[in-house]
């Protein structure tokens, strides 16, 4: 189980305090942990991929917003929006796509703006709590994602995963391996097979680290082992994340995951999805309308510090692929299971999760056990 | 098509000449050739992987007997005989698994006590004269195979293939490689895609290499992208290599081949299997009788000069897979095409082959021709 001292993002004390992080630059060789003083130093890990996926950079931003403000703790309140505005502007612009971190720029500016005319140290508190609210947040949703999904695995069963959509990529448990994570919790011993996933070794250097700390068995293959490993019965179940999932269910990840949909579909098996509700794109109505972004060539020629292809080769180097939605088992989000999955009940999911919030004031969580049982 | 400059290995000079092969451990950022002018100097080219592929390295061993004899062409009898034993022993420790090496020193052990008597330099020109014969019989076989193989691509198809069946393993054209080349030599152009072929990137080394040098159209890609290349409809078609194929079919490949013969069924393409008959084992009768080898872990965690993965992770590296022969198209062997691949109709290629050898004394490529109307 997750050990205080690998927590991706903490807060440490109080106003005053810093951002401490895992440098997941220096995994798996190396633990290392950053405390991240002023600005500069959040702008720079977000910058160099110290600090990766999508929610935790939108916490690491949150936070990186708190340690700008400290120098202006007693100034007067022009001078602290002032720095706001330029602390926001200049952290926005470490990974000029990453839609978390504008979103999560934005709630704490419209947090301050709110608060206009209280001592700036007040609403510099009221901002580190907003911090720690979308991080627990996030929390929220990864535990929630993780006791949906693990009601669909049995003890004793082997699993695989693709890429890292951990607790690394997260404030917490991740969205995939929270399942793996809440299987365990509840007293079921998975057996977990981490892709390496090429070209990037997200899966050998993040996915493996982090579930061997965390405890949980797991062995690492090579992308192609995964069809040789589906036959000799090793694994029950497939569980990924996605990057953006369309109105019907069509999910785009990372590329090798429609690949890793049709061998479980050949060999029998449910491919899950695992993704938070935020990863919906109801505005799309296909994955055929998902642009697919072509990578650098070097990733694949010049991957490791080394050459290991001719000069001047050509080379497809598609970052995602999309799974259409006929190949997904089920889509499990923080609402709860999406089964089977289509246009229909993905839009009842959206909508009784809105109803019960509506009605209850529940949390996300409660709508998301009731959803689950409605869908 | 193939320049002389790059031949795998070739014969230079008379019976005082020297091997010359490409040193392929320093591809594919360097071409390199060395020139082996003694028993040594190819028995540290087969150890050090600087030739590899079990035809080349038979071949390989064979003119290093040659070369192990340089300095006992003017000796009595027994010195030339002693030293054959010695070179013959030598050679034979270099790779102790490579049937094809072995297969090769006997043969020309063979054809040397079948010249006692006479002068030992006649001798010496009869061995050159049979390690070409051995050379050349397999330069055939890879045309044969070519040829048959080309006739089931069409012009401006893209066809897929994984890890090195190519010219860099055999004499010339290589097995799954060469249904490119003869497809290119009748004048059809062929979009190849090469998987990179992890874990140790025969794709990205070798075929890339290899087919970029010979003109053909080439790019290269993570082995989890072939998935997305023929749901894109980039592909017609895979073609293989086979390491062993059992008396039903049922063949082995590098890991990963397993997973594009479902992959190709998935998308009703064709999946090939390109390979010399002396591939298949018929003493087995299916591919639950093959051994799968195990290798070394740090394959995966270290293969590119940087650890890529945690310490004390557990790894799963089998070096092949098994595709099942209802998931194989067709064989293309030099006796020409089985297909459906059944065990009736590989026994059957194998006696027509035979009885037309019996009848008329045609060599391998004529009986191929044959045989391939026939099955």
């Amino acid at each position: 189980m997750p050990t205080e001292q690998h927590e991706t993002l903490k807060w440490i004390g109080g106003v005053d305090g810093c951002l401490r992080m895992i440098d997941q630059t220096r995994l798996p060789v190396e633990f290392a942990e950053i405390d991240c003083r002023d600005a500069a130093a959040v702008w720079e890990a977000i910058k160099m991929l110290r600090v990766r996926g999508a929610p935790a950079i939108g916490i690491a931003a949150a936070y990186g917003v708190c340690v700008g403000l400290q120098t202006v703790l007693d100034a007067d309140e022009p001078a602290f929006f002032r720095r706001l505005r330029e602390t926001v502007e200049y952290l926005a612009s470490s990974r000029p796509t990453a839609v978390n971190l504008f979103w999560a720029l934005k709630r704490m500016e419209t947090k301050a703006d709110s608060l206009r005319g209280r001592p700036v140290r007040k609403i510099a508190e009221s901002l580190l709590t907003e911090a720690r609210a979308i991080h627990e947040e996030d929390r929220q949703m990864c535990r929630a994602i993780g006791r949906h999904g693990a009601e669909l695995l049995r003890d004793g069963q082997g699993v695989l995963t693709h890429c890292n959509a951990g607790g690394l990529a997260t404030a917490d448990y991740g969205t995939a391996l929270a399942v793996f994570y809440s299987a365990a919790e509840s007293g079921k011993t998975l057996h977990v097979f981490a892709d390496e996933t090429r070209p990037l070794l997200q899966g050998a250097r993040l996915t493996a680290w982090e579930l061997q700390q965390r405890g949980i068995d797991v062995t690492l293959i090579c992308d192609s082992t995964a069809a040789q490993v589906m036959r000799e019965g090793k694994v029950q179940a497939v569980v990924t994340g996605a990057d953006r999932i369309a109105a019907n269910g069509d999910a785009a990840n990372k590329i090798g995951t429609y690949c890793l949909a049709v061998l479980a579909r050949a060999h029998d098996l449910p491919f899950y999805i695992a993704a938070p509700s935020s990863t919906f794109d109801l505005s799309i109505s296909s994955g055929a309308e998902i642009p697919i972004e072509q990578r650098d060539p070097r990733e694949i020629t010049h991957g490791f510090g080394r050459q290991t292809a001719p000069d001047g080769i050509q080379v497809y180097n598609p970052a995602f692929d999309v799974t259409p939605a006929e190949l997904i088992a089920a889509i499990i989000c923080e609402k709860g299971v999406i089964r089977p999955v289509n246009e229909k009940t993905i839009a009842r999911c959206f909508l009784k999760a809105r109803e019960q919030e509506g009605k209850s004031g529940a949390t996300n969580e409660t709508t998301a056990s009731d959803s689950d049982k409605a869908v």
